[in-house]
């Protein structure tokens, strides 16, 4: 490394805030370094759970905060709301918006993932995903609208079209969100119509491999593949998807009638991945030394899903929150050893454990230590969990109110569809 | 009126789910009539509080409800996702969408206002008002999106005009506008922000007549005018508008550098009234009989802002939630009066009070019976009053606490910016 150290303080910039960015920028609280994070959005969210704000369960703030307040008390550090365009790790600097330029001594690379749709980017308009919150209004409006469509449609056919939600992925987003989607329609939004019966709401989840939770241990997959079907899911496994229109999609042989189709299948990394002269895999991620770091640049750290990083058991780090917190911290110390002139750490990702709701009663954990239950239990700790993580956003009360009503009434709470209607096909 | 009784059952068709719509609704719950509310938007909305929502204190669910929620245990009511194109008063039937018919034996237009820009309609997209969920999210985002990027320039001239916020309209919308930006300027956003004071944040409230508050008695417009200055809010009175552009507003001769002005001042009621062959004044607002119907229709009620009704003293009702509410209630009582071929009732307004709220511990109170007061005890009083009317949409406890923990922390709770950041002018 060649900074000047005494003569000016470090530059640490990080690109994202979310999971990784984060948990790097505290690590640097009390470091001192000038810390700039630069996002597209203001807000700092708790991915997790944007499939109950998709589902109208919880409102966006319930579990988002905006990333400047987060890191209010760091004084080291600034938030500025803009898109990198460029990263010229040659000349050590970031292009923000096309016009800003920002020079870095270390960078950290934490922009995450969108969707892929398998080379069908045509697909995309048809099947939103979830990763924003910007996504999860989106999903939310298409879910909500569906409803009122089926109301106001005298067409039998459109009205079972209507009714019809295709939910592609059976990996944690798309089991969540398929059970709580039929849970909602089985029973809150009943008594809202009247002309339809939202019980008849058919959730489809569509599965290419041969398990719903294929990262889960597979008595669990079981557990929750019959979790699924028993709350009224019809889940397909061994299925693929061959086309998605406004209309219809097509599951292997089967036309299946559908004016709302989600997207929970395949990551595709943020683009910038590719500006960082390293190799990248398919999925657009970048690999990365065992300190997160560029070979060819050790000052440029790649944290989250962005990156690929194999651990020295052979098996890749999955790109959860867990990994992307744990990444940003380690990237994080990695420049701390730097500064200081020690040896840097490897990454060691520690993995606490799994776990997926499905609705009322019914979920799945699978804890360090070869721990494997469902039912009940599984579900108390995942709320106690998610509760207590929900710390620092400040929405803990909030949400716990919010979920012990919806528990004790079967209401759910926030089903506002931004905007205007719009109507047609 | 002719209805078939005893054949069919009278349909009654409601346009618009505000504060007037749904008091008519609810009226119609246990008469034996068949009650279609058509609105644009699937919420309605506690629009007192829609400043809140605007100012980033509160999330759009905490003030709002789905209309089909609210009127689920109404078995003989419909709700209709739409927006009326048309009315047929001599056919008896409304269209929807441009598309769909709906006959109706009454109707009730209870479609609102939007505002008016005294002739300038260019002006609008420079100075968005706040009058549904959708206005209070672009003035949010307006609101924190100034802050950000007065963080990002490095232009003093710039930082500014971004640092300026100028309101229009001194009336409760303006006023409470103005107070809880400053408010909110001068603490909770503080911390957040390394390269400007927010605390330098200026707010001038522009009001073309003597006073802000104009419908309240001179000494609680006095208070008002007090603390608002006290607070930091620019007040000035007696002033014109004369030019709103993205980059500046003429005040008489002044000309104020701002990106970010926001419309409190005039009214111009739903379009829909001209369609009524009645008599509309310059605000587009209908001239109802006593009874809230049309002289050549009697079957065709308009009630809250959209009609103008001249009380027996000569006063006009004021286009506020009471107004619609007392205004709805009446024209459903009128058709069940109507359907029981009893006379019909006069519409009295009983105005029980006028509030406004202006900061911490600053608010005003005007009571029917003369008792008039500010301070601690007004702002108390309006706290328990708008939490107690805030039943029925369910969120009570969470606004409670979320208010407790902002007058506790100083902290504001939802700054959420939607989407991605736009930079620019």
């Amino acid at each position: 490394m060649d900074i000047a150290q005494g003569r000016r303080r470090p530059r640490v910039i990080i690109i994202g805030g979310g999971f990784g960015g984060i948990a790097a920028a505290q690590r640097l609280r009390d470091v001192d370094v000038d810390v700039l994070v630069v996002d597209r959005h203001n807000h700092y969210v708790f991915q997790p759970l944007l499939y109950q704000v998709a589902a109208a369960t919880l409102a966006p703030s319930d579990i988002a905060v905006p990333i400047r307040w987060y890191l209010r008390k760091q004084d080291n550090t600034r938030v500025l709301l803009g898109e990198v365009t460029t990263i010229n790790t040659s000349e050590r600097r970031v292009t923000i918006d096309g016009v800003r330029e920002e020079p870095y001594d270390f960078l950290v690379v934490a922009a995450g993932s969108r969707h892929a749709y398998f080379g069908h980017a045509e697909w995309e308009p048809n099947a939103p995903g979830l990763k924003s919150l910007d996504d999860a209004l989106e999903v939310r409006t298409r879910f909500l609208a569906a409803f009122e469509q089926a109301e106001a449609t005298e067409d039998r056919d459109e009205r079972r079209a209507l009714q019809t939600i295709v939910i592609v992925g059976g990996g944690p987003t798309g089991a969540e969100l398929a059970g709580i989607m039929v849970l909602i329609a089985r029973n809150a939004l009943r008594s809202d119509f009247r002309q339809i019966d939202t019980a008849e709401t058919r959730v489809i989840l569509v599965e290419g491999g041969a398990r719903v939770l294929p990262s889960m241990p597979e008595e669990l997959s079981a557990r929750a593949l019959d979790d699924l079907r028993a709350m009224g899911v019809d889940v397909r496994l061994n299925t693929m998807v061959t086309e998605v229109t406004p209309t219809h999609v097509r599951l292997g042989d089967e036309v299946v009638a559908t004016r709302t189709v989600f997207w929970a299948a395949g990551n595709q990394a943020s683009p910038l991945g590719s500006q960082l002269g390293a190799t990248v895999d398919r999925a657009g991620r970048v690999l990365v030394e065992p300190d997160l770091s560029l070979a060819a640049h050790p000052e440029v750290f790649v944290v989250g899903d962005m990156a690929v990083t194999v651990q020295p058991d052979g098996r890749a780090v999955p790109g959860v929150a867990q990994g992307a917190m744990q990444g940003g911290r380690c990237a994080a110390d990695n420049i701390v050893r730097t500064l200081e002139r020690r040896a840097r750490r490897a990454f060691r990702y520690q993995n606490r454990g799994d776990m997926a709701t499905l609705g009322r009663h019914r979920a799945v954990a699978d804890l360090s230590g070869g721990l494997r239950f469902g039912g009940t239990v599984a579900w108390l700790l995942w709320l106690f969990l998610h509760i207590a993580y929900l710390a620092g956003f400040r929405n803990r009360l909030v949400v716990l109110i919010q979920w012990g009503w919806e528990y004790l009434t079967w209401q759910r709470g926030v089903r506002l569809l931004p905007g205007q209607v719009r109507r047609g096909a």
